[in-house]
């Protein structure tokens, strides 16, 4: 297979725990042979989110989707992941422009990192993707940073002088997601899906054009970048309108108030709890900030059908009777300091929940937020309210198509090669094994992994290049973007484990001795105050140490004297207490 | 509804990251009235895992289960979760006898934690259960501070003088498997299920004895306690006889080697696994400490069914073609230490993978571990391995009985009140729910909290008392059980998020001025060496901090002075990096 022509058949990876980070090929050819089209996935493909595909012509590199990713547990403190743009930065003059597919942070949210490094880039977008795009660069304040072109499903674009896109409308649960389909002057001609699912029966009332899909089919695709997302998973997925009627039936039996927690993105959702509460006729109340925003956006571009009124404050909610309020909240995932969590708390400042509330929960459960999710819900059952989660009922279904999803684009589009994108390896492993499950031969079908480069010539042949471009994982941490990394991580590993635990001496310049009794300092090792004995020993032992050294050997070789200290306090440590803090020794003169 | 009754109609809860300690009521009783049977969940009703309920009845405590949990993401370096035995250590010389259901961790695993406590316990259990405590007390050097006493399910058993005990058989995924029938003076019968489930071809060939269930059921049950870890799943458990077939067929399909992982102690798969070995002419060589234990301890008491010479070394794997060999593994969770792990990172000394390997993962991955275990099946697949997991084919099955088994266990024990057990709140809710749908009134159904405490009187009346006993986590790590509490937790976690600052100021002892520069020691706080100016900042802010100040104002305050530094710098840090390290001043005298 295409894929494992590595050296000694060895995959590239580190130890979980250090991260998967890349080794940076120092070969990374100057340009493309002016002929040959060039993929280059900088993310997506090992992981679901950070989604960012180059695709590269001539002197000239078209960029599709600039998304984050949320850190895994491993990456303690991180905020988010993004790409890593060391190929771009180094080829700045070529890029012209981005293209997303839809509004998710999983394929927006990078851009405000990466911006920056970028002068006056040219983003292109549906209207209501770029409206969410708008929305996040005001908060960072970089508005004046970008150029935003606006086009429709319909619309045909020339990017830069070689990129030529059309469209095609895709279901996923938010609106105005898009396929791009890109023409190369050689006469390759590229379909990437974005996310996506069939819907013949979607919330927006506008399902996904068969017979446009079909008649770009018919036109030769050499290459199909599709969504792998649930590709693990048979069958089709749920329509958005059996989940409304599962909706609706909840708010049927329901007489008292209604929590409906869901994403603040997934609009489809949104407009079936303000429809359902509508026709039940309930008002809809808004908490959590990232909701409110949302709904502002799509109400203001005509995404969602509310009638006047539909939508009132927290506090007019309060003046009405339980049966005519629903309150739209995020927290659906269990997040600290989302509406809902704090509800399950009793720590909502408005909302107190009692046994005659109704909690929706309108969510799966992300891989990794499960016992946050369920702490949260044990915590509403406790105050006696009626949850009604995933497993009890189909209230939510995922934007992502199902095997029989993913089989249909495969037929409709019907490319020369196949390249599953967005998730992670074992999903896209999953959608290989589709596509050669519907007779694709198995060197048509390319499974790459991430910084690896497809190019394909003029005679529309692939070949995964031997070379790669970084494409490691870059951390946002607060203000910082890219300086944590595996070093400061693994500290952290550590001192989550078993805590930390400072060694101070105190030592006299010119003679070399302690001037001052050793001080210990220590946090997360153990309760100190009940621990008189451990610390005298530690004490104690680093005196020892230092008693049979004279100034010459302390002066001369502080790093070896340091050394000394930390692997005897280690020692020591583990043996009393089977932990093995940080340990660290500080040596100052006085 | 019962369990309600408390002021406010609050839950008892914490945050999150704070953990889940309860507050220990003052007035616990000292005894129970004679004839009333108290029930006291100490574990296992918020929580999947530390299983452990006590009987109490006249002067005399009999415990059921003693299991240790799995530590929650936010309890960061604990290595096991053990029950709160504050009651029972100031009730010692009433306890009569430790009884066992059967021999999994989540109910055997606290036993050497806590039997330091008590003189020579008695331990009750069937031939594998004690097998396996027997095993797990040697590791602890503790086999000469306990009775064991082997009961067979048919047994009748007397412990103390007012327990009188029946069994019967259950099904579960490790075999001997017990319900437990207590019988009290007063009259009161209660059967507490254990781990369960239905299975009519369970690969034991022992499937559980409905009509010994039903004739108790016929004697008029006053309280049922059973498992409702799969309450949430409709439907029956499926067979491990349809996971067998499935195992088969992949067997059949295999001409390279398969490398088979699952729990070392889901002894009905390795059954499984060795069986279909045996069919398909392989041998079987086993990877993995807990596993070669595991399959010891099986076939040395004969639950285990290997023709001679089936299991063999990994050494004499080598000298075998691939299409002989099965390595039965651990690892199926993705654990970093484990065997399978070990190979996914081509680190295991004695087993390569490569592309003509197959990978069967028998598990589901446990809530949590999901990221663990499908970044080593991607390094798998990486290799170029054929992996199988669960959401490609049916080839594991849960030990626990989904909703029409439970129903069945209603039906068939038809007690008066029923109390959902083992499993997370949101668990037992659902499998109340399920009760009252077969029409149990909502009084007889009792939804307990740990540490609740249940009452029957001889009139067989049921209620929940508002007194409650201590039932919080304690937290076992490294060598130390329940030294580790809320206060080192929190470190830790505050650390693993944004690291540690320590600033360090050596002090003339007489004037009360700096002696040397401030010293500052950081880790997983930012990559120091490129952070010289935000040092720098830092030491400049604790000059300017100390030299407005004269001796009596430093020696006199050491603790306002603290406060002051880790405020000025923790505020300063902030502004520059959005994170909020553990700030840690230490003043030294010279």
């Amino acid at each position: 297979m295409l894929t494992f022509k590595r050296k000694n058949n060895k995959p590239q990876f580190t130890k979980r725990s250090l991260l998967n980070t890349k080794i940076i090929s120092p070969s990374i050819r100057a340009a493309a042979k002016n002929d040959n089209l060039r993929i280059i996935p900088l993310g997506g493909l090992e992981e679901v989110g950070k989604n960012m595909t180059l695709y590269e012509y001539g002197n000239e590199i078209m960029i599709v989707d600039m998304g984050l990713m949320f850190p895994t547990e491993s990456m303690l403190g991180i905020d988010y992941v993004i790409p890593d743009i060391t190929y771009l930065k180094k080829h700045k003059q070529k890029i012209k422009g981005l293209v997303l597919t839809h509004g998710h942070l999983d394929h927006i949210g990078a851009i405000p990192y990466i911006l920056p490094k970028f002068d006056k880039l040219k983003i292109y977008g549906t209207a209501l993707t770029l409206a969410f795009v708008k929305d996040r660069l005001e908060e960072f304040g970089m508005l004046d940073k970008v150029n935003l072109i606006t086009f429709s499903a319909e619309d045909k674009l020339k990017i830069g002088s070689n990129f030529n896109l059309e469209f095609f409308r895709v279901n996923h649960n938010i609106p105005d997601g898009v396929a791009v389909v890109t023409a190369v002057p050689s006469g390759v001609l590229v379909v990437q899906t974005g996310d996506f699912k069939f819907d013949h029966t979607p919330v927006d009332g506008r399902p996904a054009d068969m017979g446009r899909i079909a008649s770009i089919g018919s036109r030769g695709v050499s290459l199909l970048l599709s969504d792998s997302t649930n590709a693990e998973k048979p069958g089709h997925a749920i329509s958005e309108s059996q989940i409304g009627r599962n909706i609706d039936k909840i708010f049927d039996e329901t007489k008292g108030r209604i929590i409906f927690a869901t994403f603040s993105t997934l609009i489809s959702r949104i407009q079936q709890a303000i429809t359902a509460s509508t026709i039940h006729g309930r008002k809809v109340a808004i908490s959590g900030l990232s909701m409110e925003k949302a709904v502002r956006i799509v109400i203001d571009l005509g995404y969602l059908k509310t009638p006047r009124n539909a939508v009132i404050s927290l506090k007019q909610a309060r003046n009405l009777p339980d049966n005519k309020v629903t309150i739209l909240t995020t927290g659906s995932q269990g997040e600290e300091a989302s509406s809902l969590y704090r509800m399950s708390l009793g720590e909502h400042r408005e909302v107190k929940i009692t046994k005659n509330d109704t909690v929706v929960i309108s969510a799966t459960p992300i891989p990794g937020n499960e016992r946050a999710v369920y702490y949260m819900m044990d915590n509403l059952f406790k105050f006696g309210a009626n949850v009604y989660y995933d497993k009890l009922l189909d209230i939510h279904t995922s934007g992502h198509g199902r095997q029989e999803d993913l089989k249909l684009m495969l037929s409709l589009v019907k490319p020369k090669y196949f390249m599953p994108v967005h998730g992670e390896y074992h999903m896209l492993a999953a959608h290989a094994r589709i596509a050669r499950s519907m007779n694709w031969p198995e060197k048509n079908v390319l499974l790459l992994t991430n910084g690896r480069i497809l190019e394909i010539n003029k005679k529309l042949e692939a070949r995964i290049l031997r070379e790669t471009v970084p494409s490691g994982y870059v951390m946002v941490d607060g203000l910082g973007v890219g300086d944590v990394g595996n070093v400061v991580l693994r500290d952290r590993q550590v001192m989550a484990k078993d805590g930390m635990f400072v060694v101070i001496m105190v030592i006299d310049k010119r003679t070399g001795v302690l001037v001052a009794e050793p001080s210990i300092v220590s946090r997360g090792f153990i309760y100190v105050k009940e621990s008189d004995e451990l610390m005298g020993g530690a004490k104690k032992l680093v005196k020892r140490l230092m008693e049979g050294k004279n100034k010459s050997q302390i002066s001369a070789n502080w790093p070896i004297l340091k050394k000394q200290i930390r692997d005897a306090i280690g020692a020591y440590l583990f043996q009393k207490t089977e932990r093995r803090p940080v340990v660290l020794p500080v040596i100052m003169e006085a």
